[in-house]
């Protein structure tokens, strides 16, 4: 986290990933994103993986750093009251995210009408306003046709990262600077839309395969492992890992050849199957026979054996590890990397979360701030953004219109 | 694209993806993007897809409406002149995006040297200065360890999307704007540092897996294209396709069991697999009974029985398709979707090319621009931004120096 956004405050209205990710993105900014939920939590409140005692580590991980604010928003006053924190005053306020269908009352023309300069950023699914979610958007991107060996038996392979989302939610949150950058300078707001699909669409076409079938006539085929037009694949170890070898660049080439000693038999496999080895596409198209030799080194190798050959030589590599060696095992995953810091999550218990991945030198890092209990800052917000007493917030409370942490 | 940031300039020493898409977000929000590259093109220049031109659809598809600047990086005079232009006066100038390690004279000291305020973004590989790219950083993400049905034979699946690059560009996207924010309050420029594997674990992190290994001392099985925690699997149809079928929301299993008129016999899966199927984890339980039942009824029918069967009964579902049937039957990867715009791409030719997958009320969609020929704007640029004259342009060109296309 840092103080950069400080004098923002983002209303958000979400599930899941994305929008939850674009508003966490800006809390780890500084800015006070206060997350407004029904009473009970919204459908992703007890996603999986959970502790035991229930308590989502998802929700908790997207939501860290918010403020919680728990009403009715089934009813109408619940509503009123979203509305009203959603289109409070101020110069860094009046900012809302969502992923949800608009309520009542908080369509980009209610909210207008309760504050002139609204800025509302929309994540939809379709263009057209059919659903679309990061697994139906993946199931039309190609990409799952041609993951894994998929070629051979026609089963797709779905990624599990959920990379759609992670690509809206952070979209979402560069709409916002420069829809908040907009408004400070002309001081109007505005509804930004985004759909799911089209974050794919226009990642698949900036990647360049939409371009390939309209040009070329034909598609990236499936290759498990392989780099498409490079070399790159992952090799069996001595000890049963696995590890990632890749040569992009001339000098990682070199470095491989350099590193197992192999120099002289790989330039050999260019000559035999009759491509320069010294370009990437050679590379590509001579890859089983360069791989077969690349996987005889590996697999007469310790993965600790591997580490010491490659040890500043310049080879692109890295080892495959599960989430239990990337969490247990790897420094990085730990305070040891400032990106972490190890703390208490009330109905989960401590553990390492990771704060914003930039660092900014004017910005220092501060300290990364656990997710809310749900409705944990619905009193505080009532009072501090709408002005209510204590009087009339308990009124609220005992009305069922707004809701603390039990 | 838009004219939301038509007032920023933003000078990118780049290659491959995440630098490239960071950027280009900036040139589609109508920024002015200079390039600048070595004469002859960097190391991703010539990167698969290619059309039979041999040039890159890829770097065709990450550059789009930016400026290309070409000049000698390997001499001092060329390094001064990038200097130049990086550190250019005006206010919305001075903002630099780099993913490569930094030339002599193109460091932050020497940049700040130049221009005070200059901001400089830089990707780097890990933060002890090690490197690695997409392919590394996924290994130890440990996705390729749960992706398919890898968990059974214990070979790794990497994905073929190359998310931790798409984040990574998105990010520094955000990150430029806030720093951006605030340099336009304070005055003050600065140096912002991500890691491709920050980026990684910072989202292994907030997506709970981190927690889950902390907490619960277990990790995410490998479970196929199975939802975890919820019920969603791809299906095959009578007609040799697949489909995505998914419940997260009641409504959606409700949906599900209607449209299909399997409702009955789901509820006795519930029974008769003693979970109680109204909840998401009730249905991960028993997905396999769940999935025997819908996989009988999907195979009987053909893909567009089942798009029939499903339309506006709320199940959420849908087809997967390769990328051939993407570029060429998905009206959503085609002009009748305002996200896209025909295009002629020097070298390649003309296809639909996307643009921004954001659409602002107070900032219409521009046309798509195509990306530049390599060295393109190497003259206006010297001219526009250094001031420099036709002779002195001249003198450049003729002393290998400074490039155009060709």
């Amino acid at each position: 986290m840092n103080r950069l956004l400080e004098d923002l405050r983002i209303v958000e209205f979400s599930a899941f990933v994305a929008a939850p990710l674009g508003g966490m993105t800006m809390a780890q900014f500084g800015a006070e994103v206060i997350r407004i939920d029904p009473i009970g939590g919204a459908i992703d409140f007890t996603r999986w993986p959970v502790a035991d005692s229930g308590t989502s580590l998802y929700w908790a991980g997207l939501n860290k750093a918010k403020r919680s604010v728990a009403l009715a928003l089934d009813k109408p006053e619940g509503r009123e009251l979203a509305r009203a924190i959603a289109a409070a005053p101020g110069p860094g306020a009046g900012i809302v995210l969502t992923n949800l269908p608009p309520l009542p009352g908080l369509d980009y023309a209610s909210l207008k009408e309760a504050r002139d300069d609204v800025i509302l950023l929309r994540l939809i699914g379709n263009r057209d306003g059919t659903a679309a979610v990061d697994y139906t958007v993946n199931a039309a991107s190609g990409f799952p046709l041609v993951t894994g060996q998929s070629g051979t038996g026609g089963a797709p392979v779905n990624h599990v990262l959920p990379a759609w989302d992670i690509a809206a939610g952070l979209y979402l949150a560069t709409a916002l600077l420069a829809a908040e950058r907009h408004r400070s300078r002309t001081g109007a707001g505005q509804e930004v839309v985004a759909a799911l699909s089209d974050v794919m669409l226009a990642m698949v076409g900036h990647l360049g395969y939409i371009g390939d079938v309209h040009i070329n006539g034909r598609a990236r085929p499936a290759i498990g492992n392989d780099l498409y037009g490079s070399f790159g694949r992952d090799f069996a170890t001595a000890d049963g890992r696995r590890v990632m070898i890749i040569a992009l660049t001339p000098r990682q080439w070199r470095a491989l050849g350099r590193a197992t000693g192999l120099a002289d038999k790989l330039a050999t496999v260019g000559t035999m199957m009759e491509v320069d080895i010294e370009t990437e596409s050679g590379r590509y198209e001579a890859r089983d026979a360069i791989a077969a030799l690349i996987a005889r080194w590996c697999v007469g190798k310790t993965l600790a054996e591997i580490a010491a050959a490659f040890a500043g030589t310049g080879v692109l590599w890295g080892p495959f590890q599960d989430f239990v060696e990337l969490a247990r095992d790897d420094p990085r995953a730990s305070p040891a990397n400032p990106l972490f810091a190890e703390i208490e999550q009330p109905g989960i218990g401590r553990y390492p979360m990771p704060g914003l991945p930039l660092d900014f030198g004017a910005a220092p890092r501060q300290p990364t701030r656990p997710a809310p209990l749900l409705g944990e800052h619905t009193d505080a917000v009532l009072s501090q953004v709408l002005g209510l007493s204590a009087a009339e917030i308990g009124r609220l409370h005992a009305a069922g219109i707004a809701a603390g942490p039990d």
